[in-house]
């Protein structure tokens, strides 16, 4: 027996987010069906943590633990041509017995894109949330400012889900325009040592509140000390999140 | 009665192409049944040329005449939100009474992705040609090279489409290599002073062939030479062309 540590990527589009749920068709149930197929085991992928319905992934990390024979890289062409074109395997490596993609991940990066005003690029429209009129990115720049460090983020947390702790620290939140093809989309890029369920989508859906001059910069702090989930703005749609990485102690 | 000219975007997946053809969908029905909606007359849209089935295009230029008392910019907004949302409508002014979007355009520009290799941005998995392993970027550029300039390119061009002269003149044919979100797909762009039925999508299934070292560099010389469709090499799929840019005389 071994262990694996698998960076991949998925569009999420198709899949009700990565845990197996019964009747659904999902990223892990899809990846450890493969795996099986190929290894003759059942085995048990961990994902460095769940994303929802309809949220992307350009580098999640996955471990697993299998006994095979076929070095890395063939397991790696195996498992990407046993899984649809949706699911890409990036990266497979040996691992240290130990590791563990949920308990030894130090940071996440998120990104989520934005589609404002009259430019856009239809190849990310299934990728992006459209919004009809520009945001002000300066005003965006100014809120997304407060948020970074130490925080209580109970305010942006889904109603009812209860953790041990709220409090997180947001090493870095960027609102920022990428060349595209042919259009300069709004990417707000975020990450931090953990996130609470919704707690991007609640924070960008807050972020383009003050985008749209519809709250001021200030208005986030108010959020923050509120630690009341119906001061925020309203939850970003799905679509436009991606996880970016996925970051480990021994790195 | 004013001419329009118009600048679009369109997602080809969903379409039988540009022209309309019964009994399937195409970007020109769509368009014109927008338009007529809009300004309630019969509306004749005039593309720079048709794309394919499947072919995508970032900047396709259409003529049309109406009369509307609608300002450009309120017609546009009226039939973007008129169509579906793989077209978007990117411009629309008001032109000189004889423009006509196919006889006074004085080039078009193509480009055609491939994503080869290992490296794959999942989110371009619609608009590129997955080859499996890398090409040899420096050999298709040397091919490319021999294309550049005024020839014949009935070698290049669908068996059985006959126009009047098969030369054209190809002002740019680059190889490169441009940055993505989270890979580096291979682009071919091409612009020339017209095309050939299916002309960029044979030169590109020829340069593949170079890349992929099936045949020399030099093969392209004897492939423009022979003038016969059967020496090139495949037709690359529509999926990865787009049409990038019409130009006009008054630019």
């Amino acid at each position: 027996m071994r262990t694996y540590r698998m960076t991949l990527a998925y569009d999420g589009t198709a899949y009700c987010g990565w845990q197996i749920q019964p009747g659904k068709s999902t990223v892990q149930e899809t990846v450890e069906l493969a795996l099986r197929r190929i290894t003759g085991q059942p085995v048990r992928a961990v994902a460095s943590g769940r994303t929802d319905a309809g949220v992307h992934a350009l580098g999640q990390v996955v471990s697993f633990r299998c006994d095979t024979r076929l070095k890395p890289e063939v397991l790696r062409r195996a498992l990407d041509a046993n899984t649809p074109e949706d699911i890409f395997i990036k990266r497979i490596e040996t691992a240290p017995e130990s590791f563990h993609a949920i308990r030894d991940a130090v940071s996440k990066q998120y990104r989520y894109l934005i589609q404002d005003g009259s430019q856009r690029d239809l190849f990310l429209r299934a990728y992006s949330w459209d919004i009809p009129h520009a945001l002000d990115e300066g005003r965006m720049r100014r809120a997304a400012a407060v948020l970074v460090g130490r925080h209580d983020f109970r305010g942006f947390q889904a109603a009812g889900s209860p953790r041990k702790t709220s409090v997180r620290t947001v090493s870095r939140l960027d609102v920022k325009r990428p060349h595209y093809e042919s259009s300069r989309p709004l990417a707000i890029e975020i990450e931090a040592d953990g996130f609470l369920y919704n707690m991007v989508r609640n924070i960008v859906g807050s972020l383009v509140l003050v985008g749209q001059a519809r709250q001021p910069p200030e208005w986030v702090a108010e959020v923050l000390a509120a630690a009341d989930r119906r001061r925020a703005g309203p939850t970003a749609p799905a679509h436009g999140l991606a996880l970016v990485e996925v970051r480990y102690r021994d790195e």
